[in-house]
């Protein structure tokens, strides 16, 4: 009984090792075109899977990060050196408090889990970045998302972007407001300087007027490079927020599958979208 | 003989009669469910449409501007009250500058015609706003732009707002300058009063810092609300720097269908869509 157990166990294994096998073969040849830079996630649906299999919130949301550790991986296999996930925004805080706590307790769980296993991360080269307004979050998140920040710094193979507490309007509103701080700063510093010039105004209004490179370099994602595909699951076609500023020439694809369900498929899919409209999008940004 | 083409323009007359009443009907069904406020147009795919039938490059944009006609007859007759098109990008000026001249002279052409015919327009109630770096479009243009609006600024059934020399991220820079402008100005101010007392620095900091609501005053389109639908043609799935800061919860439809061949159906199923999403959009909206 034991050897039966034992080798279906095989059996398992090796229809496991064959299932990676043909996968990479499969990455392989996909690799032989372009390869998105970066690619970000909008994480929706995981409710709706719950509700979908009567299931508590929170299976949802498990189910939810089950699927993003597969799709984390598939995208570390394919050589994607940046990936954002839309994980919570600032307007899901007014959801019902018991679902704030489910996912930030969850949240909490995987980051402290992550913490304990340094060395596994290190070893794969993720990086961990946490972006948005920070001060939002509980302390003990908020402690441990700058641990695992600080302990991940020097990892270069992959950058995962974790968009918590944020929006888009406020992380522009963000960037003015610190582009803002700047320019009062040069304008002090302007005044000072230009007291005794006749062309003192036309100094000062150059040095205080905000421009677009100014708002590009205090972006929270100044540090990374635009997305090429956002995927968006659960069918919404809209960004809800998320990477406005960021997406002028990046390809939206809404697969109708909720997050939890989201699979290989769903990425293999979303590439070759991507590779169908590489050339196209490479001619539109020269052109530009 | 005459008797015969006159009974064949009598059938067509039948026929388009017979079109637009059916038409009518299907608009008062539609009718019956949430009609957009709001729809928004990337009119892709004009040159497309010229290079698939070979004909000249203005020959795409003349049939573009045929469907466009169509395309707002039915938005009228359905009652919506904001149409806005996405006609020609800042970035667009890096385009062949024959391509330009052509998109340029075309839309002059259109705005003398519209000015002529001022009576039909004020008839139809139609109020024309022309968005964007003005300053960047040719002279004669611009003042035929300007005139335009001028004529028609007391129409009421619905405003048709032409993007023209726009992009999003300059709307949003454009807002910023404003608000900083006008910031600089309570900054001043604020010196001037609050020189004799202790907290002087905590009230600038709070007249100079610009917020969400300074910039959604000074976009272009705080005149309107946000839209609730883009339709874009050609297939592209993504923005390209149109409307950035106002679709967090509109609905991007993307039709395979180049602009010139866009028609009632698309129009229709748009709409279906957006019933479809409707009250799911506003739970969304009154959640956030």
């Amino acid at each position: 009984m034991e050897e039966q157990i034992g080798g279906g166990g095989g059996a398992n294994q090796l229809f496991k090792r064959l299932g990676t096998f043909m996968r990479k073969c499969m990455f392989r040849v996909l690799s032989v075109g372009a390869i998105p830079n970066h690619i970000a996630f909008i994480l929706d649906g995981n409710r709706r899977f719950a509700r979908k299999h009567n299931l508590p919130l929170e299976a949802g949301y498990r189910s939810g990060f089950l699927s993003l550790l597969s799709v984390l991986k598939y995208c570390s296999e394919l050589g994607v050196k940046h990936v954002t996930l839309y994980a919570f925004s600032i307007d899901n805080f007014k959801r019902c408090p018991d679902e704030v706590r489910c996912v930030m307790d969850l949240m909490l769980e995987k980051v402290e889990v992550l913490l304990q296993e340094e060395i596994i991360v290190k070893q794969y080269g993720v990086r961990i970045c946490f972006l948005g307004r920070l001060q939002l979050l509980s302390q003990p998140l908020r402690i441990a998302a700058e641990k695992a920040m600080k302990a991940t710094a020097n990892n270069t193979k992959i950058v995962i972007f974790i968009c918590v507490a944020y929006t888009s309007t406020d992380e522009i509103i963000h960037a003015i407001q610190q582009s803002c701080i700047d320019k009062l700063d040069n304008h002090s510093q302007a005044r000072k300087q230009t007291t005794t010039h006749d062309n003192a105004n036309e100094g000062i209004e150059e040095t205080t007027m905000v421009k677009l490179v100014d708002i590009d370099k205090h972006m929270y994602m100044s540090v990374a490079p635009n997305p090429d595909i956002i995927i968006r699951t659960a069918g919404g076609n809209r960004l809800s927020n998320f990477f406005l500023w960021q997406t002028t020439h990046c390809m939206l694809y809404a697969p109708a599958a909720l997050w939890p369900e989201i699979g290989l498929w769903h990425l293999v899919w979303a590439i070759i979208s991507f590779q169908r409209y590489h050339s196209y999008l490479e001619k539109k940004k020269k052109q530009v």
